[in-house]
């Protein structure tokens, strides 16, 4: 079946975008408010966008009210700070997650709500989920606004500096199999990483 | 281990982001040259980045050759023509998708190399893999390049229309499972989406 985007509606082609691109990454953003209240949240829209530069992107959406629409959280303290972190989210933090991913007043503390401990960062002020192996401590480098009026935007941070729990390292290096990352589909739907299988790329002669 | 970005070595930085990063969904772009010719290769730091309007970015990265370095075949043709086509990747793609990733010269029709059929895209000209379930016909929105001089870019387009393959809907609308998409995952490694687990978000009462 062959459909131009525009004669679709947006709820439907939402819907399509999320079953049809996967397995997404989580990014698991930690932020702070101007005035120091932490705040914590899952974003499906999210990968690597330069390795040089290390560069991190996501895209908060917008969050939809009764009464119109405002944005969430994580992108006000973004504009207001211009830090975040980003938490990686392995198959034993998935409830914790997910129980971050309800859309709270602002304001809420979502690490105090799932009883997550925080880790310091070294370079930025908003804290890391201390039970997360990988934390990458971003500065914002971007805002990229779509729509007119605005009704999405991805954000992107140059990542600074890292967190890599030791018990994932072999010799201080991250093992390829080190890490039970888990990823969104659509739906209600995620996916564990462990049906793994390798292809090496093929060696072309120049 | 804390580390700070600027004092790990550019390789190993690399190979971290593509290991903590995942899993990531594969983006299999099919453009044409200036002159017509298709090109065809996956993408792994890819991503929707926007659902309203329906925005997909991805990032070709730098192609390092002994002698220095060029931009990919991709983004010289997305600059040149200002279009694409992202082809999903099912399991039963994976290893002609690999084909398609080998640094052949320019020129070089990846279509061809693989034995993948084409098929005809609605709105824009780069064909379409034939034997993916899912192709999204984008126009080049924006290029955000990184580094001073460029060493990342993030292609921005947006979605114009897709293909949905008959098979994989019920009463005209796509399923939740009816995708067997694979995942990238860092060295050689992929999944699949095979070992999935559902979670509903949180109610939260305003």
């Amino acid at each position: 079946m062959n459909l131009r985007t525009d004669q679709i509606p947006q709820r439907e082609l939402y819907r399509t975008l999320l079953i049809a691109i996967g397995p997404r990454p989580i990014a698991w953003v930690s932020t702070l408010s101007k005035d120091g209240t932490p705040n914590l949240a899952p974003f499906s829209f999210f990968n690597a966008v330069s390795a040089t530069p290390p560069m991190l992107g996501f895209s908060p959406g917008i969050r939809r009210l009764p009464n119109g629409s405002e944005p969430k959280g994580t992108l006000l303290n973004v504009r207001d700070t211009r830090e975040f972190v980003v938490n990686m989210v392995t198959f034993d933090l998935a409830e914790r997650m997910n129980i971050t991913s309800g859309e709270y007043e602002h304001g809420v503390n979502e690490f105090e709500l799932a009883h997550l401990q925080t880790r310091p960062s070294q370079i930025v002020r908003p804290p890391q989920v201390a039970a997360s192996p990988v934390s990458f401590e971003c500065k914002l480098h971007q805002i990229v606004d779509f729509g007119q009026p605005v009704t999405g935007s991805l954000v992107i941070g140059e990542v600074v500096a890292l967190y890599l729990d030791d018990k994932i390292l072999h010799d201080g290096r991250l093992e390829t199999d080190a890490l039970d990352l888990i990823g969104r589909l659509g739906g209600a739907q995620y996916t564990r990483t462990t049906n793994r299988f390798e292809m090496e790329r093929p060696v072309v002669k120049r």
